[in-house]
């Protein structure tokens, strides 16, 4: 079963592994004459870049994108639009213990069950190096809406239990944990610098702001605007779970307290709170759509810790490697990538695909 | 855009209004020779039922399903299995007066916004009516799977601040709330009758096991078990959150503490602790699969709240109509009948739908 | 795997046996406020029901179509449209001895084989009778279409050796052949009569024509207009071949002769012929949509044929029951159909589905 | 709209432009453990190539496919196939005039009507340089179904008015028209190289042939085999018309003649003849598959031709370049392509993806 894809509309379909030539992804159902250029990706994929600072991963790629296909004369044409990523800095070799191990946290162990082996070098197709080709699309994504306004916000809003009370999105690109409440991000940055001298690691909660997004975008049953949220998000082998608007602490409000009451203000409904989260039976209310995701503690650490091998006996692993001690950090453009994503998706059932006509007529 | 199917293999449509003449589901990639009979479906319908106590609506519906075809001599044949509730007890007079009016919490702004006008009768296609054919489909999942002993649980784990601390899934049917710990139960099913005496609402969380169900199902990258799981959870109107395993509590655990670290007995793998709530990298591990949701509290009280009216006037609104006071306890078989669902379609892309074959020997 | 649904934004299902309780389907993608009625689907059933006359199937049906959903006063809701039509007059009786035997050119076999038993009672779901649905949404279809000026013709233009030499498209109607050369078209039916008493079957050609497609219709590489109508109409069990413009014979032609020169004409491109039959890379040109399909002979004859049983013994059959001794004059209106749900769900790739608004502002 | 992707399981998406950098294709829904090589894929690229004769363009592609994920180790990993086939001998100057031009019989008017602007260097995204994609992911297909006996053939039966007689299919190769009859190939050859001489065209048939499908194989009512087939192969922008088995000319035979009886032989259901193609109610019998597909004249010429400009001005074109006098030879291998994706989406819906376990025991 193809499950590679994402989108219905909007489509595109991820490839590559960890240690492999390269990743890359086919980006299917963009509208023609969006500007796009290589410059645009690479913004984003710098931001999910490994080595940026010591609280994520040290390996070193430069991550330099190719659009390969779809784009002519800095529009997009129509036709799918092709992007590659070599990969460089692949350490196999340093893989090949894990080659006959499961990691506890992994998917070593389902790969093997499920397709008879793996390529174990470096996660392979489950490495989070995957998401380069979600974040070149979602590149994509946020250039077809950016003109319309529509604007992606994240940030790291908790580390364990350190949690930011601020949302200054402004500053979420200010500081190494992107944490929208710089005081909180310094005490962050702190205990994840800790947990990793420790061989330890952290997990955390990312929140997502979409700005701008008019009212009707959502289909009604089945691919809800939050479904489809729900179901991007926790794509990410890392995310446990996801809310909207209250989430699970507006199950302890009454009916009274948590519905958004509205009122006309100059000719505009306004609603008095926003429990809803921007999103009323799946469909966009015109107010803030938020979410929020809990993204576990890295399962790569440099302690030893109890396993089997692929001769189902018992054993032990330590990984090592250069890896997160906490994937927030790296999360949030990749969380905005997949907002955008979900987001275009929807927003092309609503606009279609606009004939754009030559000029002249047409035979009749 | 067709936003009413659910699944990629076992793909099922829904379809009908709360006040409409019927509603119901058609369920396509069925195998063939599965036993179902009406009694199946019914015995699920009855459990989502209005009207089974007074802490769930008193609307009086007897939701007999027909099964239209499909199924020849009570097994299924491979064709479409079309199945029909007639509604009955359609007070929709009750409705005149909110067809005017948006209702705090509920479709009626973004579906007048999204589509022009709306079938304002018991909130039309937005109404909880809708899961009747999510049920049905889910009886014939359940019908599937059983025999490889694939078990669906789901009860009511908190009711606002009420939180169960037991776990017996057989103690569920035995008390109004659904709730598998009974003596949380009373208080549960107090709390709620207190809430609806104040013409208010509760919300809570719906836990979801499914056990029995072997490693190997779910996609790796974007129809990972858990991230179709979030989905179909999510689509239910009332729902604001989705936990699989350690979920958000998670995030204040390390990665140390975080692993589920393995070992051979007995020459079977086992996981000594199931954070992942046993899917990893979206594929089932073997361990019970563990998932929790966050309902809201009804958005139908019986009390005057402010709001706008289609003219774009403010005004008031008290929602009259029998309504339940807590979703919780009805949302437990749909809960189920969703996961079912989730779980058939991801199994059959394993499984196939394998040629049966007429005992002799065909040309080549 | 689901098989039963036809389209991607215009998608319906179709559901029910030949002699089982129903027959229906339900549409889903239809846009909002698109005024729809019974009679509107009654009228294009009525064209294809048995017993019109004694060219075709002696069957009485009288096919009264029921919407069970997604109309609201007269116009679409945006929610799925689920149309039903109970069966009357199925002598199934008539069917008990073939369901041990494999009708020659019938589904019989092939259904044994796949799905180990068949609902064996007047094809099952392998008969005609599931067109009914088809004819509904293409209805459906016809009406989303018709205000922007789009028509669909289609006519019986041979019966065996006897072809139609006039494209009077007024006159399909005028005559039981449904063919549009009225003088051929009694030659035809003089054909199929004798045929029909001497216990033998005949088939022919079926062409359609698209009048008023606007150009930009159809999706370049793989959902192309050409691709898709060939796709659609090869679904009906006894089409076997489907030509586009120039078709088979095309290939006697040279490149020079088979281009379609343009020209400039008061301010409109004018192709001066139509050997592409209005499409071109799979796109409409503007100019007509020409296609034409094949229709096997009718497989059910009233004459003793070799065949196998169930056993894998050799036996014989004679199929008795009520058989249209040509299906070409009840497949015109099958094939508009089939070509209106294409042309829709390609249609509305390119207008989307416009958020109609409140005429008030959304929250900002 | 999505439309670059080709199947449901066993799932491609092909991008890339004719002088743009590469043209590619990822594979989704390979099962593991399928042996794969780029040996294996540039050999049925050497196929398609161009300049392998006079017959056919002079363009000079090594095409060297890369394939850059999804395999470790020689085998498939369950993971995407991504393959890439860097563009060489890319003489887009000889494009520049037609930049403003639309040539009769191709792409041009509709591209730039529909989306505003294209690629026009040698045709871009609607060049035949697109099927370099589906001809390796055809590749994997076939590999994926020869080890199960399933084997594809194609030749070319006629070109304008010569007619092969003979069908040895060994003799495919040995021939560069690719007609199964080595006495008419000769014929057909002269034909297309006076054609080519005197700067036109010549269209033609090729015939499809799959031996070794079992029975069961192809879904009922619209992922008929003989449908999707249909869809595949008219998705070619030369291909005018599809004929399964009897085809057109099986329109003047009766249900009497044209009905396949059958018998047992040795245990073995034996059809006394084929007209049905092999497929009944669109699912295989176990015969041989027989499909034609009717190719028109290229429409790249050396000549004027009358024509419109971007402007809306008449004007005229003369296509330079270097083009086939005719399609079919090359198709031949894009023909089998297509066929064997179609059979491997469909296969695998029979056959699923079975999980391979480790060996040893899942937790239960």
């Amino acid at each position: 079963m193809a499950s590679n894809s994402f989108g219905t509309l909007f489509r595109y379909t991820t490839w590559g592994e960890s240690h492999g030539p390269a990743v890359g992804v086919v980006v299917d159902g963009v509208p023609s004459l969006v500007e796009i250029s290589e410059a645009d990706i690479q913004k984003e994929l710098d931001r999910r870049r490994p080595g940026q600072s010591k609280l994520v991963t040290q390996r070193q790629e430069t991550d330099r994108c190719e659009i390969l296909s779809g784009v002519f004369r800095g529009k997009t044409t129509g036709a799918p639009v092709s992007i590659m990523v070599r990969n460089q800095d692949a350490q196999s070799v340093k893989y090949d213990e894990i080659e006959h191990l499961y990691r506890p946290g992994h998917a070593d162990y389902v790969y093997d069950y499920k397709y008879g082996h793996r390529d174990h070098r470096g996660g392979g197709r489950s490495s989070a190096r995957e998401t380069v080709g979600r974040v070149a699309a979602g590149a994509i994504a946020k250039n077809i809406l950016a003109p319309h306004g529509v604007v992606f916000r994240a940030g790291v809003i908790s580390v364990k239990d350190i949690v930011a009370k601020e949302r200054n999105w402004d500053a979420v690109e200010q500081n190494p944990v992107r944490c929208p409440d710089p005081s909180a991000a310094a005490r962050m940055a702190d205990a994840i610098d800790a947990a990793r001298k420790s061989t330890d690691s952290l997990g955390g909660v990312v929140e997502l702001v979409i700005q701008g997004l008019p009212a009707g975008i959502g289909e009604p049953i089945y691919d809800k605007l939050d479904a489809l949220l729900a179901y991007g998000l926790m794509t990410l082998n890392a995310v446990k779970g996801v809310e909207i608007g209250s989430g699970f602490p507006g199950t302890l409000m009454t009916g009274r307290e948590h519905n958004d009451e509205m009122e006309m203000r100059n000719g505009r409904v306004i609603f008095r709170s926003n429990h809803a989260g921007g999103i009323l039976a799946g469909i966009s209310t015109g107010q803030d759509i938020v979410a929020r995701i809990a993204i576990k503690p890295t399962a790569s650490i440099a302690q030893r810790q109890d396993t089997v091998n692929r001769s189902g006996e018992n054993d032990g692993v330590l990984v090592e490697g250069r890896h997160d001690p906490c994937l927030c950090p790296r999360a949030v453009p990749i969380v905005e990538a997949i907002a955008a994503a979900v987001v275009c998706d929807l927003w092309l059932r609503v606009k279609g695909y606009p004939v754009a006509g030559t000029g002249f007529a047409s035979p009749k």
